[in-house]
């Protein structure tokens, strides 16, 4: 599992804390829910976040993953109420495309993007913990947008609004 | 979510608590997830029990609604965990097993099963609540045989165990 604590003000963001947690095939599953249940509420005890999100993935390779994938997002997101912490959740194509601008990218482009974004070093260690980071950011931006929709500056919500918000862009030919 | 709360001594049960919790369509996924936790939160802090069991379905419509599934399952799971109280879970197919000695037995055939073993009203208001029961009562079956088994009487094994333990079984043809 990986995961990803940012401090965002305005414009900004810095990374607080980027890791995995390696779940021991080992052990059995409710070992593996239980370490993920501990980690989660350690980072909310120490970071104390306002916000929390994750990846929710709309495909899977059967049932029965899915099933466990939900168990393990489940005991995250019981680790976040416990605080009242809001939960958000993102689709994998929202979170490429919130990065890269490409919903089909692959996790190499993600990952360069992110350099881009970021000052992590050159090669990531594990590919988890930097898809961690690309939801993290992808609900910075879209926290920042829902502000700046908030805050007054709207887009046009059509062509004519358009036009009548930006009358100098009206190209008049004769 | 149905529920359902026993207490269990040697080879009898009676039913504390068994209910469903109504979980509002109008709720978006999140609230219904906290309701999940905070009602598990509730029971386990009145009840203290000492075990935890669970349906855990091998097939679902489809993997969206089996991730929704495994995050209520997760939330509940990490209200379990949280006082440390082991979890166990069970196919529905065992389940059914248990109870009327049937895997493939259904919700109705259960139902009159259980109306033998315990002393519940006629017609159950919620199949949920009642499934939950059947969950409840498949654990302290198996708790208990495991129980047997440590207290020395195992089954044979095979049939020459059989025979060796059972001489007076043998039919003697001359």
């Amino acid at each position: 599992m990986g995961y990803c604590v940012i401090e965002a003000s305005k414009n900004i963001f810095c990374i607080k804390s980027i890791d995995v947690l390696k779940l021991s095939s080992k052990k059995d599953h409710y070992q593996r829910l239980q370490s993920v249940h501990q980690k989660i509420t350690e980072l909310v005890d120490q970071f104390t976040p306002d916000e929390f999100a994750i990846e929710a993935p709309f495909f899977g390779k059967n049932v029965q993953s899915m099933l466990k994938l939900g168990r393990a997002q489940g005991v995250a997101i019981a680790a976040a109420m416990t605080k009242n912490i809001p939960v958000t959740e993102y689709s994998p194509r929202k979170i490429k495309q919130s990065i890269t601008g490409n919903g089909n990218a692959d996790k190499e482009q993600v990952w360069k993007m992110l350099q881009r974004l970021t000052a992590l070093p050159d090669k990531p260690k594990y590919y988890d913990a930097t898809d961690a980071l690309a939801v993290a950011i992808c609900h910075f931006y879209g926290s920042n947008s829902i502000t700046s929709k908030k805050s007054g500056t709207k887009k046009a919500a059509g062509w004519e609004k358009f036009i009548q918000q930006n009358p100098q862009r009206i190209l008049k030919i004769r």
